[in-house]
């Protein structure tokens, strides 16, 4: 493993995001412009630029700048912010197409991408469709910002098999959401499985593999940076899972009933069935999952998950998990910037509200 | 220009489009076993290998290694081979998320991914995303088998640019087509724009270029290739177009209705609504785009294309595009082998019956 060197100047993580949006802004007006001179339809690219300014958290991003910067990247950025932004777009790719699957209304407190053409229409099928093109257009403009990024070709050759991977693994574990069984489950290993390829490899380990691939990292730091990256990734998603469940819609931006009406397969809901008694197990059954679940219903679920100890349990695997990120931080000798703000990260997505 | 040198052998389609097939079934069966290693799921690997196994012309991968040939590449083509299978597995990316907007029920004869996966677990809504996720990863596995080729770095820079815009193009191009007023166009003009690209340069002009690149072909030679290309694109499609409504189900493999209940606009309808008078107007208006037309009604579509002309007219769109594809085929002195090749290639798209 390479001792990186070290620098002193701390990494502001507003500006970098800050550099991000404004490579997506970029490429999206120059793909606005010359949808214009072609005479193409202006929508597409102004469908990805309201969504990407809707908000976001820019985790991947960030965690793709910071692998650069882990692995002792230093002096020009800007093709790594540019990845970084490709990082982003991507993800948009997967939400857009996300929120059709899941038939979700609204995303960062909007309408989502197919809802908001359905509505503008008239016609909900034609919603769903024109958001299956604009993913499909994300997915393949974040290829071209990659590929416009101006990489050496063995670094871009490099980052390509991370991203193929990255890709696959995350395709992959949206089918295995998909396919759980409906209705509760009890098997919480497999919800931990789908949470493995869906989110801490996705929104975490790659994009760090991304950055550092640009630093030209050896497989030793690449796997260090794994040892942080995956339990902070679980982390991450089942925070996010007790926030579908308890959050304030105002913080989310989503409805708090969503997840429940939806019977999204959780670890937090496997818990809760394995533990329950017949008549909470019941309840379970009857509630979860169903399209019309009230508030009231929401609370008398809530009540489960938190006699269970299902809630506390979770509260717990996310204290554990984030520990050994940490651990995994402090074990490498990181620049100090990078470690400072891979720390930072690391308590915004374990510790954050929304 | 270069003048290509001349080889003699002639290039055989069908051992072509064979090798061709090996490269996907090869890449899926590899798909398989590590996705049984990892314990993902196995239908993706299997819908699309059903899928790819079920037909298609491979029109494109074929053009892909005759553009490589027309360009004077020589030796060994195994990565051109590999090429022109991520072409094809491209192309079932696009036909798999086509389905599901045009929610078409049948393709090559069989029943589409979508319906297929719905019909399987009996929930509709299931195979709409299912099939979501499978052209997803068909588009991601088809850059896979990109990256993986083996390819000189600048060959495939220079790849990647050609794919890049050949994905916008068609996204672009299913845009338009989605968004088209629903009912009878009676601008045709409108019609062709949707056609150049969603099918000249998709099927006939960026295959035929990603091979030209990987014999480095020079601009004037890539600009010669579309000259023969783009003509015989919008003849290919308004082939299809008239197989659409006057082909025979067992030899197009769907069913003749699709085309008209859907309300597909295209130049043939565009035509005939221009110069209807007011009763067959107002026919075309009540018919065209109902979902329970039936074969009488069909009939009576079909009695209005015959006597406005507009059948007659497009068939000599079709006869005029065939025959500058023809002219700049002959304005280059392409090696022989592959100029017989992509003579024979124009014969089969544009007089084909299926």
């Amino acid at each position: 493993m390479t001792a990186p060197s070290l620098d002193a100047q701390p990494i502001d993580l507003a500006a970098l995001q800050s550099r991000v949006d404004t490579a997506l802004h970029d490429f999206l007006d120059a793909k606005t412009r010359s949808a214009k001179d072609q005479c193409l339809p202006l929508d597409v690219s102004a469908a990805l630029r309201d969504f990407l300014t809707a908000g976001g958290k820019r985790l991947r991003p960030l965690l793709c700048v910071l692998g650069w910067h882990a692995v002792g990247g230093q002096d020009d950025d800007t093709a790594v912010v540019r990845t970084a932004a490709a990082l982003e777009m991507f993800h948009a790719f997967c939400l857009i197409h996300d929120d059709i699957m899941d038939n979700s209304a609204t995303r960062r407190g909007r309408p989502t991408v197919h809802r908001s053409i359905a509505v503008r229409h008239g016609h909900d099928r034609l919603g769903t469709s024109a958001a299956i093109l604009i993913g499909d257009m994300a997915l393949a403009w974040s290829d071209e910002l990659l590929h416009s990024a101006g990489h050496p070709p063995h670094r871009l050759a490099g980052l390509r098999r991370v991203i193929d991977v990255m890709r696959q693994e995350v395709i992959y574990g949206q089918y295995l959401d998909l396919m759980t069984p409906l209705g509760p489950i009890t098997d919480h290993e497999a919800a931990l499985q789908v949470i493995r390829f869906k989110t801490a490899k996705y929104t975490v380990e790659r994009p760090l593999h991304c950055g550092a691939i640009l630093a030209d990292a050896d497989p030793d730091l690449t796997a260090a940076l794994s040892r942080y990256a995956l339990p902070l990734g679980e982390a991450f998603q089942l925070r996010d899972d007790l926030l579908g469940v308890y959050g304030r819609p105002d913080d989310t931006g989503k409805p708090v009933l969503d997840d429940l009406r939806e019977g999204k397969q959780t670890v937090l809901l496997a818990l809760a069935a394995q533990r329950a008694n017949t008549a909470q197990r019941k309840l379970l059954d009857t509630l979860v999952g169903t399209a019309d679940l009230d508030l009231d219903g929401a609370a008398r679920i809530r009540a489960v998950l938190d006699t269970t100890g299902a809630h506390a349990t979770v509260e717990d695997m996310i204290a554990t998990r984030y520990a050994q990120a940490l651990t995994a931080l402090d074990a490498v000798p990181y620049p100090k910037p990078a470690a400072a703000a891979l720390r930072h990260l690391a308590a915004r997505a374990v510790e954050r509200t929304s």
